[in-house]
């Protein structure tokens, strides 16, 4: 053991003296560590704190610690003495104390635990690496907290490590370009969530979004002007890596690639010309596998982009090709024929194979989809399953490593449990445990049709710290009441690190009220949640790259706590029947009730906000029913069956989505109505 | 006449026939044009809606015009079927027809005159060049409204110009670095203002904010690695020529230049070594203006920064040298008394003489501060009047242009009226009409101690907007009830454009509260601003550029409208008394009253607030007093004299700062107590 270490152990079991004061309580950390114990006491912080680095100190960790500085002081407003931290500040008075052995390599599998030690004295935090530290200082930062005597840090000691190594995020950036700002504050909030992968989907049909010099015509016809230059792109990959976040690049393969054919058109299996999509779908054109121009052009391609992206990984898609263009195609029908491939996907993988020798000739190891599995693939590429966990398992037992994003399809707009409960490895995993091995972790995917630099924050967060969590902590941690309880304290403090998800909602908010009062918006907004998976598409209006993304469904936030925690309190209500609860229903109905007569003030000022109409109306006449059950309950009387049969009428009208949103009390309306209704029902 | 313009004529004359409707109300419009005629009938905006170019067509109004199409589409949600404009885009039926003469140039005195005719049947925008095509496209965006059958534009006909050609903005860049997502979002808020200088502050004595690719210990040494490249230069001059707004960077010297002497000690008038300047005030560091090498140094320097700027103009600061440094340095003692150099200010001419030579050299005309004027320089050189408006006028009546900053200090936290009656040109000028010509408009100023990325554009907007209209609004547009009714309505279309001056604030504000309810924070600041001019460097806190700037002081803004509105409500109700006015004063006193108990939560959970707690003591009290003098004026009663001493005493310690803020209200209470004490003043 480093002597460093071995003096660190030493003050660990000092503290272990029993002692009478009572432990304090746990902060609402997430990702929920893999030890905690709480122990009693609080480390007192003010301005005179000092914080010291120790062991191989990298600049990446100095600069860390500048950073915890900056974001403690912003918190507490303590004017803090320190300004930059430098990896010569090795004060060993300090009360905060970091010391790792060595500077840590951005790769999979590299080493991310620490431990971290709190006692009334002082704060130790050491790792094997420096990423280690960097994820212990986020799990500092969330146990601030205070009391009347100011703020403090309560006395703890976390012994922490990530379940999976690979905890990523897609961010498609090409159906709406997300400028530099965007890339960088989710940089913010993954690394906060302790998520260590960024990937980066580049191309598509609408928008080829990366300057290439081999090539320019792709970024030059392929997106509007709406691409990053590579100086751009070494400064996310330098930002990610200062925050412990490999960045893994997807160029979109042999299909999803009609940007690129806009200027060149020779790469695709049909003659052309092209122009960038700006409608959202699966499109035809794909690349033309059997023309050795291709794959001439790809090497040229993946020689400047392989040299730009340091990561070991690099992704190529690969999904949703219908092969409409290969089937049309008489020389890629006749090429098939000649050299025995069967069908499209065989003639994909033949594609696919020829990439791969690209890639490994480049250094790299090949990600795709889970359409690029099949028999004839290497056993040395990973495969992201997005179409079912199937592909995960069947995968896993061919041999091949592989990532879950089945199920954290963020864009689908459905709720934190769902995806915090879909766990890659769940306790019934049919897999052995070598084959389980091969289970890397899983990525949350922010596809971009609905989605705007406005909008796109609010899309990810928080449920996206739900689904890290997933990926770092023990399986064991998966209580929904807990996970809701520490989200809305995390929620807050994702806004502090510049994540725009509850501010821009707000912003949005006044645009719908041009600029008047938003409080019944917000009332009704509060209640209402987008529809899910991909029925926005089915409301009755198409969807392009430049529709306007401003209107109530895109204000609407998946999985609204107003709506979640009124569904949980009439749940309670109808076991408990407690009187406390009973007011709070009431409370949260009369208002409904009464907040359709005040947003008509809103929607008569501001045409776009009056598709809500029937979202509001319905929602004050079953808050009127719901109020008229509260009545009966309390009283210990029933609702006639004409009540009940006007109370069912609305709740099933309610029912029906409008703005492409739905109302999300309705069901537990519903509950309490049936429930006032025994007597009505039995009659 | 170009046939175009002769065609335009026709349908306004056509539309001249005299109406029996009413004109339609004036929207808000901001900057106010030069003349504007209402008219009677509306045009109606559908998804159908087709805009149409014609005449000389340049990107950048094609550009202007798809920003339009999509800003339009954003606020009505209307699905416009059109995608981009381009310069082909010619169809003569489409419904909105824009119509330039010649592309315009980015220099002082291009023609951004524009006019604008709005019938029942469509829009008519031309102007002379594109640039005022891009100015009447903010104007007819501001005239977007709205009423029960969607959404329209007024019928009118404006022919708008600005009175001055030069309307800026200096952004304080170095004492907080502020990343291209501020510069971007600003120069659109410039845009919609109708602004066309950017004025960007690049060196300072706490950081040298650019790239330098001559003498790279500039930005290596001189900036923690917080400056811009050439290449977000390039994109940032891009950016703002897009919209019509010339990028004019500012250099400061000789003095405000430590950060130079950190990779480049020998610059400077002493030895050094130098270290980034990271507290706030006035430093001794200045250029030494006597050594070749200097020059030398400054020759190889404007060579690269002239070529990367293409304005005709530079800014080379020339502020605040206290010339310590050369009255100290022997050497430059002997030289100044060798050359008949008799006081600083002429060594200072001399230096900057020498720079001028450069300049011109490099084609580049001299732009400094008021330090700048000495009767030794040439004519050809622009005066920027800071310290007052004597310089302004000195400036003029000696032959200098010249531009004035004075009164539009915007990080003093003074006003909107302050700045906004602050006319460079006002009715009583001592100057002659050949000298008034030389007064070529104003800038307002961001100086950045007290600001961050977070805070900066609360500290610029709305307030700014005043400057903007000043600057190109004729001289006879100073109503104040008007300014501040129109200014409500820009506030909000500012956030739609990107800025996040209000949406900031209600992040800062959850973040003071803890992430917990920011409504009692929120009444509070309300009505309290940042205390005025410099006096928060003396309220105790000793700030540096690593401070924490998230306290209830940076979260507060100037010109609190619930503060301004309750001082005019007072001041109504006082000559008035009328029952209404009572009413809603009645109902904020008892809000304010009620609100310190309801804040206590609050401050009790966080720590950082609670240096609001004296303010919030005060402005219970004091509305209590409020409370009963109204009590008594609506009674015809007065106050007893023990009544009305407690009060002024509460009146009089609400009076003092607390947590760097001041209340708003206090001398509106004072007035209604002073209003109710008749009787007993009288005794």
């Amino acid at each position: 053991m480093n002597p460093l270490f071995a003096a660190m152990s030493v003050f660990v079991v000092a503290l272990s003296v029993p002692v009478v004061k009572a432990n304090e309580p746990a902060p609402a950390l997430m990702p929920w560590p893999a030890e905690i114990k709480m122990q009693s006491g609080r480390f007192r912080l003010d301005s005179g704190l000092r914080l010291a680095v120790d062991g191989q100190v990298s600049d990446r960790m100095a600069g860390a610690a500048t950073r915890f500085l900056r974001r403690l002081d912003e918190r507490t407003g303590l004017f803090l003495a320190q300004n930059r931290i430098s990896t010569a500040d090795r004060d060993s008075t300090a009360q905060i104390r970091l010391a790792c052995h060595r500077p840590g390599q951005l790769e999979l599998f590299e080493d991310e635990s620490y431990r971290l030690t709190i006692t009334p004295a002082g704060v130790e935090l050491s790792a094997v690496t420096d990423i280690g530290i960097l994820r212990g200082l986020e799990t500092l930062l969330q146990c601030l907290a205070a009391d009347q005597d100011g703020y403090y840090l309560p006395a703890l000691q976390i012994d922490d490590a990530p379940r999976f190594p690979w905890r990523g995020l897609m961010l498609d950036v090409c159906r709406h370009f997300m400028p530099m700002e965007v890339i960088k504050r989710n940089l913010d909030g993954m690394a906060m969530m302790k998520m260590n992968v960024f990937h980066w989907h580049l191309s598509e049909d609408q928008g080829f979004r990366i300057e290439c010099k081999t090539f320019p015509k792709l970024h030059e016809m392929g997106s509007d002007g709406f691409y990053f230059t590579h100086a751009q792109v070494r400064e996310v990959i330098a930002y990610a890596a200062d925050r412990g976040i490999r960045v893994i690049p997807e160029f979109d393969m042999p299909g999803h690639a009609t940007s690129w054919f806009v200027g060149y058109p020779e790469l695709a299996s049909a003659p052309g010309p092209y122009e960038i999509v700006r409608s959202w779908g699966i499109m035809d054109p794909v690349m033309n596998p059997i023309r050795e121009e291709t794959y001439e052009f790809l090497d040229r391609f993946l020689a400047e982009m392989t040299a730009l992206f340091p990561d070991d990984y690099f992704h190529i898609g690969g999904d949703e090709n219908n092969g409409k263009q290969w089937n049309a195609n008489p020389e890629i029908q006749a090429f098939m024929q000649a050299h025995g491939i069967p069908d499209n996907h065989a003639l994909q993988m033949h594609f696919n194979n020829r990439i791969l020798e690209l890639l490994t000739k480049y250094g790299k190891k090949m990600v795709g989809w889970d359409e690029i599995l099949h028999p004839g693939m290497p056993r040395n590429i990973v495969i992201q399953s997005w179409r079912g966990k199937e592909a995960l398992i069947q995968a896993a037992r061919q041999g091949y490593q592989s990532i879950l994003s089945n199920g954290y399809y963020i864009d689908l707009m459905q709720p934190t449990d769902f995806h915090y409960l879909n766990d890659p490895l769940p306790a019934d995993t049919p897999l052995t445990a070598d084959e389980a091995k091969r289970i890397l972790g899983g990525e949350a995917t922010s596809w971009a049709e609905l989605v705007t630099p406005e909008t796109v924050d609010s899309r990810i967060w928080p449920r996206t710290a739900a689904i890290a969590e997933r990926l770092w902590s023990p399986a064991t941690v998966q209580e929904l009441d807990d996970l809701y309880r520490r989200l809305n304290r995390i929620d807050f403090l994702l806004e502090t690190v510049g994540l725009t998800h509850r501010r821009n909602t707000e912003l949005m908010l006044r645009r719908l009220a041009d600029g008047g009062d938003i409080e019944p918006l917000r009332t009704l907004i509060d209640v209402v949640e987008p529809v899910k998976i991909y029925n926005r598409h089915r409301q009755g209006k198409t969807f392009t790259s430049y529709s306007p993304y401003t209107r109530a469904a895109d204000a609407a936030h998946a999985d609204q706590p107003v709506a979640r925690n009124f569904r949980r309190l009439v749940q309670d209500f109808l076991q408990q029947r407690d009187r406390t609860q009973a007011e709070q229903i009431r409370l949260l109905l009369a208002r409904w009730q009464a907040n359709d007569a005040a947003l008509q003030k809103t929607l008569h000022r501001s045409p776009i906000s009056r598709d809500v109409a029937p979202l509001s109306k319905s929602l004050a006449l079953i808050a009127d029913h719901g109020l008229q059950a509260m009545d009966r309950l309390e009283r210990g009387k029933h609702l006639t069956a004409k009540e009940l049969d006007a109370a069912r009428l609305d709740l099933q009208q309610a029912k029906q989505p409008a703005a492409e949103c739905e109302l999300m009390v309705v069901s537990a309306i519903e509950a309490l109505v049936e429930s006032a209704a025994t007597k009505a029902k039995s009659r």
